[in-house]
């Protein structure tokens, strides 16, 4: 499934996967993906590190579960659906540990400016999770554990210089996932001025 | 031309664009792809404005211009290829002005967390840019008006509680664009440490 329209009405987080590896090859194709995102002045500030290693995914998987167990869990306990609560408890607690490869992705701070970051990184990850999503791998944007940058600048490798961004589990997925909940987006498009609704 | 892989590696920033609407029904369906990217608890914290007012367009452009000459070009002279200062110095005066359709995206920070609106966002502007280039449309993702924040809301009419976060032009590219520069991924890819390269 490579259309994009399909691509992307299909995207799912996925926090639980299948026992059963990931090629180079398809790696390499959701990576290069990843690096035609558009980034401010073209500086393409991201890097990548390939966690396959168990104890790396390992050390991943406990920073995240330490990070939703110490707030994230209680903060979100109130806010999200009970069904959204125990997909996330059950990934932050093993299910994306289990995922047989991480991509903890990276700023260069120095090859990329601070202030424009985030819009230089995200396309790039949103890339990767759809081209992923095409060759029928699931992923998922997870960032609980970037609020531990040292814990996570040291499991990689990352220097100071190297602002951690985001952790995607890839791997096949545990069971198909139905389509995505979301609001239409005329509820939340204007024309001209905010509050004259699209329609 | 609908093939992930394709409209991927085709993507360019546009800074120049046809004197041709664009239809209702087409920014419908870019918008609706917008909406299915990923968010923070999936609070899918977006607010789109499609500016096709004159009069708005062209304070938008008056804001991307200041910008860009009061700062922006003195900044990115040294930074960027003299190919690409040359196009976004066209594009900063008058280019993305004379677009048909501006797109202002905003994060409303009362329905997402203040803290994970950039993972929020970004990842649906990439989809919206994807999707127009899908069905022939050019977009740049541009950022430089957001640091004026106050001016861009008054534009738009952005409450407090929304933060503006990008402005996308969206238009008929003036000219087609060859294939994007970019390094290739291996050159920013490490398995399970930074410095381990991947090739």
């Amino acid at each position: 499934m490579t259309d994009l329209f399909d691509v992307i009405h299909a995207q799912r987080a996925h926090r639980a996967f299948a026992d059963r590896p990931v090629a180079d090859a398809d790696l390499a194709r959701i990576l290069d993906a990843a690096v035609y995102a558009p980034s401010a002045e073209n500086k393409q500030p991201w890097e990548f590190v390939v966690v396959r290693d168990p104890a790396g995914r390992a050390a991943i998987g406990a920073l995240i579960e330490r990070a939703w167990n110490s707030a994230g869990k209680a903060f979100s306990h109130t806010r999200l659906s009970p069904a959204l609560l125990t997909d996330v408890d059950a990934g932050a607690t093993g299910g994306i540990a289990a995922a047989p490869v991480h991509i903890v992705v990276g700023a260069d701070t120095e090859r990329g400016l601070r202030q424009t970051v985030a819009e230089s990184i995200f396309p790039a990850v949103q890339n990767l999770m759809l081209a992923a999503g095409a060759i029928g791998l699931g992923t998922a944007l997870t960032t609980i554990a970037v609020g531990y940058a040292d814990e996570l600048r040291a499991i990689v490798g990352f220097p100071e210089t190297v602002r951690p961004m985001a952790v995607i589990p890839v791997g096949y997925p545990a069971r198909p996932l139905g389509p995505p909940a979301r609001e239409p987006f005329a509820h939340h498009t204007h024309r001209d001025r905010y509050g004259d609704r699209w329609a």
